[in-house]
């Protein structure tokens, strides 16, 4: 990942503030002839738009998007696409008191080492509006992924939010567009609900863990050491705002299995190789087994909370600080398209790097 | 990352298989004046040799750095850095039986799956004996480090080992040198050596999490976006072989925090800014804090075991394997030494960086 | 150069067609605290401007460019700038003939070979609409390095077209600004504007060398091997469009040279070295040596001229093409302000390469 | 080009002094199964190395290559091959005198004060050794074209030697490897080794100008803007020691002609699109149109001549310097083989990105 860029052949640079005139993504390396509209890429970005539930951020943006290059007559030209969506709802008068202090737990601090210079209206660059370019982007790898890669398909959806996790026991896909937290658990989806509303009420905020998965990926995708392809969706998870912790398949909980219980032992079944359990989360050594490959990500509280907290001003002084803006209560919840977009983006990059190098031809099995 | 590359200023690229005649690490874009002599590097080495205790692999290798370029009279000089280990141990002799055979868990299957061809001896690029090319490189990193930030420090440990964590409250750094599992809690040192003689002598493995903190890092390295410090640190440590998850601060835990508990408060000391505690591992928007950073890694149980397990053949049988090579059943312990190499390269690429965009000024505080 | 991107800290990447809704530059990895508004680009883009003479395209643009991101109270924040560029004059009806012949000698063909898609009106991605781009981006580096190195300056003009050279004797960097073909040689500038007129009414067209130079460049910028600040400058230089040679110096010229006709000397003068000549370009080894640098290209001439030329249609049939549209006699003179361009983006990328690398310190002499 | 990386996905990064232990290529990137044995590598070396006749540095080098990583069995793994070559004929003792003084034209003077170190042995990193590693890279990609796109050729000659050219009508292609000149004229060989002999006695030097050209590219490499086929070639051959100027095509000489003379005119052939020229060097947009890719790069005079020139040394005086070192008098002469060699990597690393981002599909005429 360069500095505001990923991926290595289907590249994405988003770029905008909270509170500029606009924001977008510029994609570049999207193969030609990939059927491409507007309205596509909005599909997925009224998904992930504010103001849809009483869960998240009551700031109302049209989130828009227009494509102002790489596509005619209604297919990608193989030029550089770009992706702009007008910021509409700024209320920038919210943000006043926060230009002098810095918020607890925010990137307002850090930003103003760095650079010495920051955009405190709506957190400039660190705002999760940067997300809704990543969520255009990731439209257009799913549009090219569909033409390269029929059959393959990505989801996302929330497992835990707070102290509270879905029982996998009563997981049922169908269920994740049936409710606001995109939960595969009907009970967790009204257990949340009251949970949330309490928090929302009390000004505080709260984390959560989301799951992506990809089907239908084949294998041979990756490469063995850097250029990995759990390297590269651990970086595109972790560089979502509020991300805090990355994992593959077991993830963490890898560390306390034997050799034996995380053994997914292949058999060969009618139409190729089967596997008796996914613990590797469909990549072994950097590269796709052909099974699921299965991402989770904790994202953290927002720090902006109703609560005073203890913090200190540009000029030096130790002040009180209690965040007023339009808040998430649990940004984890926006945070699932986003994660999709990314998977679909490190996936499509994959795919176009195998093929680079390989051709895209297969060890043959039997 | 690019396929066999990390880094953006300070770019290493390891090559070089388990068994080939050699391995190694091209370091390019290394300071100019840094002093450097191979025995600087080989004492990290050694911290990550095998056969060191009954613990690890008992593999035999000096694992002797050469130095073979970018050096002049015990100096960098700024051009690309060469170095080079010799494998003397290879004994592939053990190996012929996978070479037909995909051993269950490990990169032998995507390997055949995506090349087409594969060194079944020892792994070839995927044996952990990758890992010792970084560790070189990451000397390099260290002594520039040294250069640049007096007072900067890198220190990684065991805290998890299967099913026993440490406890913090017994926390010693000094107790991390004293032990084979570079676990810095005595207690926790003791049982895990009992646990641990058991499954070797069962022929089983198990994982382990992995704590590499770096002191002294001053605040604003890294990026808002997607070149933000945590990013690039989530890409370097999962990109360690049988890493699963990564962790910056709190990590996964974070998801079941509310704003309140999760919030690192801020006041001015007498030196500058102070933190009330480091929930957010001394990165907040992708940028250091000026705090500790801290990250962790989980190592999932080598698939190298004795029990057999169900797997398949190139021509497509479903047979079983019994893996019999040296191997160690926690390849978590020699993680230890490659997690803090990895964070030394990411610390001294991002304050290069940083020096290159921003010339290392900070902004003004009081 | 990525596909779409050029430089490694300073970072490019333009987008957008000729006669799509709008164009531009993601400009990322600027320092943060550089005064700009969109007048200082505007100015370099209003040179750059189609239709200012009669010797350069009628289309009329305004070539009005709009920050959209990454400038905060009138100074850029560290964070991409987005430079955007509404198109207005489209006038695509006169593209009509073209969309199903192959002009000779553009890039229709190759388009077509490579992407199986192809947007007829005005060249697509391949017009030299897509240089404004690149000026708005040369503009911003310009500020750059007016903050960073104050002093520094940079100037392009045109030495020679078609058959015509300048008389270096007559050299007078006052005229440059003072005719429409940026010709620091009155005389010269007289000759051309009727040799020019008479190509204009044949429907002809012709080439051109364009001569760009950095002044106050401090030595040290550069890098040995693949990243010689010739190298960046060759390919800056060759990305241009209808640009078919470029040159370092004495150029293809240094070929007939000896070695004693080619030495710079140097001695030591009051405020330094000095030498006697600059046959290098100021250039050696690929680092800068203080020197002016100095940059030649040769622009070939346009391939839209009103003789019928000989060419195939998609369909496969050999035909005749007139090409009817507004073009320019001579594209090299607008290719003027869009080398200036390049070369203040190569220039600003290695002054901010070197300070990553090197902390911007200099080896002492004397 | 990276620092000292260039490509894309076909990366090299060269590494090694002169005068240190060794030296070589990290080749990353490679397909798989491509045959690959030393020996295939060694025969282009071979055509490098110096001291094979009285026209080249008498510096005695066995340049033998070794295969350390990335080949298994006689083929290419996919994983990064290691090429090293080993410093043999060192003797240091001839640069005794320039440690302290700057060579006039050479890289010493930028070296110091970028680095403010400098390895005097024989140029350190600047030496013309460093262009075995690319020749022995080049050789990789030679033999992945070879599997991938069989009936292509790569060929390199000298066109002229100081002020003396070739004659085009005496062009005879099997006259290239009859004489110590790679020149494809028996006339000017016989009288460049008369001029030669004469500058070789005098202790002089003088340029020269080689051409390299590609058959049997298909139409469609390369990409519209900045990841152009002829950026990435202008890149790679100003990247060569002493080269000052790079053409495609016409190169320079695109500037004095007309768009009438300039036009390569098509006409629908028996198996495809004819040209009725080539000026444009097989390039049009920055894409291969499927003619020869032609390529000329100008090499300057060695500044190693024994003609006293004037000075600085490191501590600030003013003074007289004569190299004396065996040297070239016309480096020419081995930029052949490396010319081709970069212009293989080039051509491979396009065709890989050109599959990774279209599965090399063509758009259909006729």
């Amino acid at each position: 990942m360069s500095i505001n860029t990923f991926g290595h052949l289907f590249r994405v640079t988003t770029w905008g503030e909270s509170h500029g005139p606009a924001l977008g993504a510029t994609v570049d390396g999207c193969p030609p002839g990939v059927p491409l509209r507007a309205e596509m890429l909005q599909h997925w970005l009224d998904r992930r738009k504010p103001g849809q539930s009483r869960y998240t951020t009551q700031r109302r943006e049209a989130d828009e998007v227009e494509i102002l290059s790489g596509v005619f007559e209604g297919a990608t030209t193989g030029t550089p696409i770009q992706l702009m969506i007008r910021n509409t709802d700024q209320r920038s008068k919210d943000y006043g008191d926060i230009a002098e202090k810095f918020r607890p737990g925010h990137a307002d601090f850090t930003y103003w080492q760095k650079y010495g210079v920051r955009d405190p209206r709506g957190g400039g660059r660190s705002s999760a509006r940067e997300t809704a370019a990543r969520v255009a982007a990731g439209g257009v790898a799913r549009e090219a992924i569909r033409a390269l890669l029929p059959g393959a398909g990505i989801s996302g959806y929330m497992v835990q939010m707070g102290p509270h996790g879905i029982d996998r026991d009563r997981f049922d896909a169908e269920e994740i567009e049936r409710n606001p937290f995109w939960v595969p658990d009907a009970v967790a989806s009204g257990e949340w609900a009251a949970y949330l509303d309490g928090l929302r009420k009390a000004g505080s905020s709260v984390g959560a863990v989301v799951e992506i998965v990809a089907r239908g990926v084949p294998a041979g995708l990756g490469a063995p050491v850097y250029g990995k392809l759990d390297t590269d969706l651990a970086a595109a998870m972790m560089s979502i705002n509020a991300v805090k912790g990355v994992e593959i398949g077991e993830g963490m909980t890898a560390a306390a299995l034997t050799g034996e219980a995380n053994a997914d032992e292949i058999s060969m079944g009618e139409h190729g190789p089967e596997f008796s359990s996914n613990h590797a989360g469909g990549i072994l050594g950097g590269i796709s087994t052909g099974q699921d490959v299965v991402v989770r990500f904790a994202v953290k509280p927002t720090s902006s909370i109703l609560t005073p907290r203890r913090t200190i001003t540009r000029g030096g002084e130790t002040v009180e600080i209690v965040t007023k803006g339009r808040h998430d209560p649990c940004v984890g919840i926006r945070a699932v398209p986003v994660g999709e977009a990314m998977m679909a983006c490190v996936i499509l990059d994959h795919l176009l790097l195998d093929r680079g190098q390989t051709g895209g031809q297969r060890g043959a099995i039997g």
